[in-house]
């Protein structure tokens, strides 16, 4: 996976993609969108099961590494990911968050390597943008 | 808006509003309180309509300015906000959470310019202290 | 108390307990566990009472602490927190979040002293990982 040439999704609101301070990078919350859509909406544990939440988490973080990279000049090396946090549109009974987290974890893995794995928190929520399923924010050190 | 003289809400709890560390400040979670009182209480979709919702996300970030503030010298000038999360309590089917959102942009914006639009997660929740519908937290740089 | 000598429970998942960057160490977010198991499980406000959620978030806390004091190299000193999120998973019309965030900040002041409490957000959340009614994590500075 070469996140290098992967662009962010465009903000839906009055906010940027990413901003670059000090040598860390914090990413704008990432849904799972392709070419500017949605590719899955509901709530994990109704209308989306745990393998299509996994998936669209894997593709919400592909998407923040976009915004890090999108965030640091051309050629930098030595992205770490520090922080991650992954919100899960869920129903009340879901409690599987880590199996859907992990598919945010893979996208990580596979762009910066098993070393680059960051602190995460998992956390089930009532609603999430657009009725997105999952949204993932990232922490991450530059250079 | 002349955030230099606005005096953040006390916390209400074993905590402090904000700390300043190497040039970064960490602002705890505000919410729409105006000399104390919160001005709105409920969810969004349910008791408080998307306009409320948006006019006290604007307070909560002005009030999480506020303490980014009163956590730096006086005088201290070249505050850019890096990172910011708007949790809106709200009812299992409202998804509109950027235009909530938006109003805790406005508010950055017009105290510090759109320049200074920071990376932003939006997350519906369950329930927010003191049943308040909106909370924003900052972390910015200073100097 | 001593955190240098507590473990930190082992992820559940695909990520590390804590990362160390710039003198910042960035935690995952922790749930009370001892001895690998949670001590209790349930909504707060339904299954969980105040109290025993209160002594949840602080057996959560020290979890985290734990992740600190495991990311930064023997013997250091000066620890110091700078942000902590308090997740609450909780019934609806469940608001006191505060008395249960305070639990955490009862953690913190026991191993770092008063003047070492951050900021601070509690939120309230459908649910958790694994049912966990709270879950902690930190930012803290180091050195």
């Amino acid at each position: 996976m070469s996140t290098d040439h992967v662009v962010p999704p465009t903000p839906r609101g009055d906010y940027v993609p990413a901003v670059l301070h000090g040598g860390v990078v914090y990413t704008a919350g990432m849904t799972p969108r392709r070419d500017g859509e949605l590719t899955v909406t509901g709530q994990v544990g109704a209308a989306v099961s745990v393998a299509a939440a996994r998936a669209a988490a894997e593709l919400a973080a592909a998407n923040a590494l976009a915004a890090v990279f999108s965030a640091v000049p051309a050629g930098v090396r030595g992205v770490r990911c520090l922080r991650m946090t992954v919100y899960v549109a869920c129903a009340p009974n879901f409690h599987d968050l880590s199996t859907v987290a992990d598919g945010a974890s893979a996208a990580i893995s596979a762009a910066l390597g098993a070393d680059a794995l960051p602190a995460r928190s998992a956390i089930g929520v009532q609603t999430l943008p657009s009725n997105a399923p999952v949204e993932v924010d990232l922490v991450a050190a530059v250079g």
